[in-house]
């Protein structure tokens, strides 16, 4: 069932959501990295095993990539469409390997109508990232165009 | 071939390597997008044509993990891992269509070795992806933790 649209007027600084648990699979892990971050440490087991990390971790972008259908699957803004505008400050702070379980806290930061289109904003949430034993694996701002009540983009 | 691997030192501020053609395809972005991105603008052709961008419009996700894929298969650091910290100012600044030919420029605006591990630092290059216009549709800062010379991390 489709939630209810929201607009940039419905959100306020420290609104939050939970998202996840998203359960990393190594299968999928090579798969995503064989077609797009292809290095040894993301989609050769044994190479992995003998380096740094000691075993298979993700590649960062399948990461935010998973983050993304999250986003997209819990649905809290409803039909208002999820465009990102910018990125800022994402860290890959903790290696992700198979078998984790991340869940997401995502937290409004920063609302703010444009000055120049005011049928328009944008707001600001922090994405969190946490695996199994909370440590933070990734954390970034992610910034959205979003319609103020009324409107439409 | 393997070119020869690069090591923080070897890197000076406004270095700079080209990358591409990347050659966007219908089938590709919408297949990434069921998975990772599944909103009417990036996987359904009719409602994308007629909502505000005209058309379909590639996840900016599928963009951002195109643009790693044509850095590790540049090689142009050879064996060294591209190993990523953090990215800044990421921005979605023009839509990308099927069709869309994307050039990429790499720029290193930083170099700096680590104060507490005087054996690794972190490289900051600008990603820059162009349209076949001229039109910028993706930049951002990438962080890339890298050793020095005679190190391995």
């Amino acid at each position: 069932m489709v939630k209810p649209s929201l607009f940039l007027d419905d959100l306020t600084i420290g609104q939050t959501w939970e998202g996840g648990p998203i359960i990393m699979n190594e299968a999928d892990m090579i798969r995503f990295a064989t077609e797009y971050d292809p290095q040894p440490m993301h989609i050769d087991p044994k190479a992995a095993a003998e380096g740094r990390f000691g075993g298979l971790i993700a590649s960062g972008w399948h990461v935010a990539a998973l983050v993304m259908r999250d986003f997209v699957d819990a649905g809290a803004f409803g039909d208002t469409p999820l465009l990102g505008l910018k990125v800022d400050d994402l860290e890959w702070r903790h290696p992700v390997r198979a078998g984790d379980r991340l869940s997401i806290v995502r937290e409004v930061v920063d609302v703010r109508v444009s000055r120049s289109k005011p049928d328009r904003g944008v707001l600001t949430m922090r994405m969190t990232v946490t695996n199994q034993d909370g440590e933070v694996a990734m954390s970034f701002l992610n910034l959205i165009q979003m319609p103020l009540r009324g409107h439409q983009l």
